[in-house]
């Protein structure tokens, strides 16, 4: 294992005091690290609250600020984070408006944020479960599909529509309309090593890669020979438009995502495979989002996400957003 | 070589058409892809325009817009725009309070912008050569130090100040100045491969890293085993402040700088040895910036760059930015 790293049990900290003080404009870290939350509240919004394990960054807490989330939950890498660290966070930044919980579809996060919601019952709450991922229909930590990259789309348009002061429960209603119209899918070209293990996750020949790989390095649809990007990406946007099936001239959003070493260059290369397939299927891409932006620590490859927009859900991804990944 | 392409001879070029569609909205991209320059440019505002090999990205494509640069000429990768390019941005650009042409210390860079001012001789133009390396005194491509990290620096200082009308003479005055108060060194864990070629740069042991190494993966001050973040980051900062020598109580940037393959955790990492460093040497962390900016195709390992700022750098390092890479 070759990393930056003082010791496997420190590290998670180390990171999270360095991103406190790089982006101590925006966030602050809580006591004990339990939850990153936005610097500065508003009175009255509904809070949007998400979280998960760690390893995915800068998924959830490079997504805390003016237009998109107010905390995120880290928990250790790889693994959920607990219950009172919801809790706290839910206590912490509900303003008085409720909250809503934004939670990717693994059985650890969805137990952990139940529980929290129980917890806090006195609080205001709604859930969103995210489950973007078409590759596999169950996976090693999900009943039923997993939630990925597109998570990060549907929490900006939600953040967009908080901050234009949209209730809890019409909040609730579009998260699961944008979870809905939002699909993904991912391609490993290497496996991904968890700091506290120290070995990779899983193995892949030199000339193979992993199609439908989960965010954790989970078994995706087959393990086959590297191809081109151009196939590659065919038959991501296949499977992902197969699933949306949108009609003939729809307007979408195109998020080609780094899964932690992938270069920038071959980031691009991949938008413009991939634009040019969702073209070719008659899909117009109206907007782009390309980086790094839901990792898998130290693994090689991409996803592809697909969000069908009208209207209004443009207008949301168009709005402000100042987070430490995110700005526009 | 595991890399997301078709072909290597049309790698870049499928690469370069992929962002300019993703970033419509800020670039465009020449005929032939000799260049990547602003949609719109300021009338009356000296044209700051740079450039170089390919396989940094998102240095210098990246840093076009509003705030920054008004055009990059990429090279082939790692390899020097021609003279052709550099003119045909040269005179794409400025719009007649001439250009400044910022150069990263390599004899390819230097000599080609020197031949295409040559060529563009009525224009009016001033240069900035970078080189900000503190690792070694002299590299495989390089008289003198090498420009690394610290020109996306220079480039969003420059940018600022053209933007709030600075002339030609002034801008080339400040950017000197920039670059002697601006000093990096990095660290390799991993090499990199460059796509024509097939196989990596050069080899390192699985408990080897190559400090000083340069962003096309020339070598360093020695090759060591992997030894803590801790005492990497004291190694790098050490030789920076050395270098810099500044007065006790000094303000600074910190850029922790990823060179393709290093997750975002690993970098956050860095931040926080790094500024604990600086601090316990008397420098006032006041401003940070994290992420894989100046990178190295695939390469695992991160730069360090420290910047001395006063009242007026500081204004110009906040003062907004607007480009695919650099938002705020």
């Amino acid at each position: 294992m070759k990393k930056l790293m003082n010791a496997a049990d420190t590290m998670l900290a180390e990171s999270l005091d360095g991103f406190a003080a790089a982006h101590a404009d925006i966030v602050t870290l809580a006591a004990d690290r339990k939850f990153i939350r936005r610097r500065t509240l508003t009175p009255g919004k509904v809070a949007l609250i998400s979280g998960g394990g760690s390893g995915h960054e800068p998924l959830h807490s490079g997504f805390v600020g003016r237009g998109m989330l107010d905390a995120a939950c880290p928990g250790q890498v790889f693994t959920s984070p607990t219950p009172d660290q919801i809790v706290e966070a839910i206590e912490a930044v509900d303003t008085g408006a409720g909250s809503l919980l934004i939670v990717k579809n693994y059985e650890g996060d969805v137990m952990n944020f139940e529980m929290a919601a129980e917890i806090a019952g006195d609080h205001r709450m709604a859930t969103v479960v995210i489950d973007d991922d078409v590759a596999v229909p169950n996976s090693t930590w999900s009943t039923g599909r997993r939630g990925v990259a597109g998570t990060l789309v549907v929490e900006k348009i939600l953040g967009a529509a908080a901050e234009q002061s949209m209730g809890l429960a019409e909040l609730q209603q579009l998260g699961r309309a944008m979870n809905a119209r939002t699909r993904s899918m991912g391609v490993a070209l290497s496996p991904c090593t968890v700091p506290a293990a120290g070995k990779p996750t899983f193995q892949l020949g030199d000339d193979e890669m992993e199609v439908g790989v989960g965010i954790h390095g989970e078994p995706g649809r087959k393990r086959t020979r590297l191809e081109a990007a151009d196939a590659i990406a065919e038959e991501m946007i296949g499977s992902i438009v197969a699933d949306l099936a949108p009609s003939e001239g729809r307007e979408c959003l195109l998020l080609v995502n780094g899964f932690g070493a992938t270069p920038s260059m071959e980031l691009y290369l991949m938008v413009n495979a991939a634009r040019r397939i969702l073209q070719a299927r008659g899909l117009v891409v109206a907007r782009y989002l390309t980086g790094s932006l839901v990792t898998s620590l130290d693994m090689a490859g991409c996803s592809l996400t697909v969000s069908i927009l009208d209207a209004d859900t443009m207008r949301l991804w168009d709005a402000p957003v100042k987070t430490a990944a995110l700005c526009w």
